[in-house]
Parts: C-alpha cells; structure tokens; sequence
C-alpha cells in the first residue's frame, strides 16, 4: 500500500521527503487553479522547482492530450525512473499524473498532494490511475500506487462548499460499505460547518474503509467491485454530463447514482427501506438536480460501457444491508430505469 | 511468468486457448504484414474474428497515434477486461499491443503471437512493454506479461534474412550473458541455411538465459539490467537510425552496440579480448554497416535519455567474461567515443 501522511503542514512533509533529491529530478503536475499552491508547498526545499506541467482545469482535460504534454514535459526536461513526479491536485491531476508516472519509462516515482475531499478519501488511494478516452471515464488506465499521499486537511478549509459535499458522498459510500454508527454520524455531521476534530475523525475512518477493501483485492476481481457502489449509474450521469458540456462533478453523480442503486438493493437484496429513504432525503437535500430521465437511453448505453462488465447486461454492487454487500449482481434495463426515477 | 508454448502448428493451440471465447470478445492488432498471417492462424476456430486493429509497419509507427487507434478499436467496439486481445507480429507490435492491452480498462486479457525471430527470443518475453514518444524508444511502457506466448518456428521459414540476424544478435547476447559453449555454438551455427532441429535447441536455450534472469529481477531494478548489455548504444544508434529515415533493425542496431559495449568490457572489466575479437569479427561479417562517428554527439546526447540512467553519466552493463556481467557502469564521454570507433 502506498504510505499516507496526515498533516496540517505539508510543506514541512516534503521539504523532509525531498531532502536529497536535486530540484532537476523534481517534476509537478498541477492543474491551471492548484499550480497557486506549489509555491507555498514547496517554501520549505531550499531550491526553486523548474519542471512543471500545467494541464488545464477539468474532467475534459483529463485525457490523452495531457498526459502526451505532461509525458512530453519529462522526456524533454531528462526525468529519468529515480526522479519525482509531484501530482498537486484534485482527482483528475492525481489520476492522470499518476498513469503518467506509471507509464513514463515504465515507471518513476510519484508523490500525490491531493487538494480537494474527494482525491484525499477517494481517488488518490488504492491505486488506480488513469485518463478518459473517447467520451469514457477511466478507459484507459494502470493500477500503480504512488509512493506516498499527503494528505493536509488544510486544504478544505478553502474548498467550495460543491466541492466539499462532492467528496463527502464517497464517504457516505464507505459509510454505507461499514456500519450504521459510522452512516449515522455522517447524515448528522454539520456539512456547513464541520468540527475540524470530528471532521478528520470522520475522514480517517472513510480511508481505513476503502483501504481495508483495496488490500483484500488490488486489482478489483472480487470484493473491491464494492467500492463501485453508486458508480455504475453515477459514472453514466457523469459522463452523460461532460458529453453535455455541463459540469456535475464525480462526487455528486456518484450521490445520485446512490440513490438509484440503494433502490436497486431494496428491489433485488431486501435493504432497508427506511435507511435508503434517510440517504435519499440527504442527497436530495444536498446534491444539485439532475435530469437523468431526459437522458435515459444514453445514460443505459453508456452504462454498458463500464469497465465493471463482464458479460451482456448491466452490472451493480448492490448492498443487503448497510456492510453487507454483494458484487456482480445483473440487473435488467426495465429495473434500472424505474431506479433512475428515484433520483 | 507467461506461458512459453512452442509449436508448429499455432492455429491448433489458438483454437484450444480460444475454445469457449465468443467471437466478439477476442481482438487481433497485427501491421499490415501480419494481418495477413491471421486468416491462417484462426483457420481452426469455428467463427471468423471480426475486431482487428490493423497498424502500420515499421518502428516510425510505434507511437502514440498508433496504439490510440488500437484503444479506440477496442473501445468502440465494447472490450472489456474479460476480452482477449491477440497480438501478432513482431516486437513493435506485441510491444504496443501489450501496452493497449495492460492500459486499456487497467487490464484486459492478452496473448502474443510473435511472428520474427526477435520478438520470439527477446521481445514478447519478460513482460516489457512500450511506444516510442519524443523520439525516445520505448519511452512509455509497462511492466505487464501476456497470459500466453505462443512461439511457432515455422514463422521463421518465411522470415528475410535481415530479419533473421536481427533476431540472432539478441541470441548472441544470451550467449554472451552464458556460458563459452553456447557462444561458440551460436558463433559457428551455419545462419545462410541452420538445421531445424538444431536452431530451436538454440531458440529454447536462449530465452531459457533471459528467462532466468528476468525472473530474479522481473521490474528491472537490478540484475535484469544485465539484459540491456548492447542496448545503450545500440538503442541510440536505432533512434538514430528512425529519425533519420534509415532502416536499420532494433536487432542490428544492438549487435553495433555490442561491439562497442564488449570494447569497454574489454578496458573496463578486463573482457577477454580474443572473444571481443571473434564476436567483432561475427558481427562485422552479418550486420550492415553504420557511419557511427559522424552521428556520434547525437548518439551521445540520446544516450543520456536511456531508462537505464539514474543519474549524471552514461550508464553500462558490461561484461567481465562470457556468462560474468557487471551492471551500473558509468564511462567517460571520450571512452565511449573511443568504443564507437570499433563498429
């Protein structure tokens, strides 16, 4: 497993983890917004950094173009496999960066930063790396774990409210994957205004979560598939979404995604009827609106899509109840369509 | 490890490993050359395959664009990670092939049918894989074995003889890497016209040495480096070569490589210098010739690119005897020049 550091001075981190290294064998990847914090990041090394890709802000950004000018920026500049590639940012920095690191000279060492909620309990750990590719999340991809995620809770003190709810659905996920005291304290946590003690607690947990998962199964044959829970239909929403130009973010698809496939589980796995109305009520309460109905056929297709699939028909993780779930349940279109309209 | 099977008859093993996969699940990437071995080689499968990815010939083709028309084959017509892709041909297309196949979805299933005596012995073996990007080879890859490795001699029948030493100077350095008994057996095997029987003895004895050394070492952190004997300056010499539009092969430009890099065994490592000669001899006979020295600052300068350096200097395995190598050399700019004035 890769090695996370919690801190509230991440600077202070990487001036350690940098110690030794030359700043011409340091690279960045950041995004057009996150490339403001690599400055104070990195006020503690005592050299100015040199060699950093900038990659335009976005989920439509996350594709084969970047990561040619991010692979350009590394070969160019002479990284070689012992050098750093810094990845400072959201979840598409962190995913993208770190399917560059994996694949550049079949691998260089890789540092992720992440700078929103959903990157710190979510995307940048467990290893999954990757790019968008003809109109598809994550086609194209590695599984390959950075050597360490520094994860600065200062960071969300100036992240957007969307933003924040954002992450805060993969948590209700994980809550929803562990136990009912854990799901009870997140549909009461203050998402307003988060105690900052409660808050890391909360995140803490969220991570030991999906970790407990991914060590079980790295490269999601089995039981890690639970993880996806919500993302079958949430990915098709988002996708549906950046065809569209609109501009969901991952988190709040994978919320209402939730909401369709805890239906599913009430349909086909006897889950709690009164549980799945509280998670909906919060969702509806706290996520944006969206049309799925309008979108239906596409959203069906591109479901067919995902890389869950393994044989016709559409695949869910589907929960009998909260902690108990069950992988690769198929599920007919007719079914789906009436849990869209829970949304 | 991948599976090694060695036939004459490949059509019969496909049919076996294909039995029960329905046809629109397996995907062929073959160059224009190859594809023309495929109607063959799925004669004894009872459906005709209908997903092929066809790519250009040639070194210049194994790029970024190629292997995103391989991924967007794979795509459009609905991969998944349970689909087969088969790659047939040589070592630029089990190369980029097995990159598509271990990027695409994070993973799908893979077999190569590797159709030169190259990729036979060196290339589909060991799990590298890669594209060339910036002009630098194989400057994006992974480390990812194919499930199967089907090695059919009759393949070689056919094979030009350029082809046919290009793939024999990877069996030289196997033999170099060895022992002075299967040196000399590949330096007096007769290679205008080699018994049958006698030359896949040879085949199987040389990927048996690269073999036992990949699996001590399988992400090349180490001993495997051993493997890269000749490949310093034999892969600056062949990116060389592409961007100049000349045709030399991968393997011919090793077998350069080797004379100069068995020179600096000779002064560094105390190389016995009758067989530098005797190999010299055999290379200088076999192998084109390459005006070195006028290309020799750009030589220089794309050395300084290779994987293989982890820091300021260029970066060596060198041999002290037949069978004895040293890796992470480091020799002076003027020793190496003086090493390219042997080829």
């Amino acid at each position: 497993m890769e090695q996370i550091i919690f801190t509230t001075d991440s600077s202070m981190v990487l001036a350690e983890l940098l110690r030794g290294v030359r700043h011409e064998q340091l690279f960045i990847v950041a995004d057009k917004h996150t490339v403001g914090f690599c400055d104070k990041l990195l006020e503690k090394v005592d050299w100015i950094p040199l060699n950093v890709a900038v990659v335009d802000c976005g989920e439509e950004n996350k594709s084969l173009n970047s990561v040619a000018r991010i692979w350009s920026v590394l070969s160019k500049r002479g990284a070689r496999r012992s050098s750093i590639l810094l990845c400072v940012g959201g979840g598409m920095v962190t995913d993208m960066g770190g399917f560059a690191a994996s694949t550049f000279k079949r691998g260089m060492r890789c540092i992720y930063v992440p700078t929103t909620l959903l990157a710190q309990v979510d995307a940048s750990l467990g290893g999954k790396t990757g790019i968008n590719f003809d109109g598809l999340k994550n086609e194209i991809g590695t599984f390959k774990e950075p050597e360490r995620v520094i994860i600065d809770v200062m960071f969300l003190k100036t992240l957007p409210v969307r933003e924040r709810m954002a992450g805060f659905a993969e948590m209700l996920k994980h809550g929803l994957l562990s136990d009912v005291e854990y799901l009870d304290r997140l549909l009461t946590c203050d998402t307003d205004e988060p105690d900052r003690e409660e808050f890391l607690d909360l995140l803490k947990r969220s991570i030991a979560v999906k970790n407990e998962i991914v060590i079980l199964d790295p490269l999601e044959k089995g039981v890690r598939k639970a993880l996806n829970f919500g993302h079958t239909i949430g990915h098709a929403i988002e996708s549906c979404s950046v065809m569209r130009h609109e501009n969901l973010l991952h988190g709040e698809s994978v919320a209402l995604g939730m909401i369709a496939e805890l239906y599913l589980s009430v349909r086909e796995k006897g889950f709690p009827e009164e549980i799945f109305h509280r998670v909906r009520d919060f969702i509806r309460r706290y996520y944006p609106i969206y049309p799925v109905m309008g979108y239906a056929d596409t959203l069906c297709e591109l479901m067919s899509h995902d890389k869950k699939n393994d044989r016709e028909g559409l695949n869910f993780t589907l929960l009998e109840s909260v902690g108990q779930f069950s992988v690769d349940n198929y599920c007919s279109r007719e079914l789906v369509m009436e849990a869209l309209r829970q949304i």
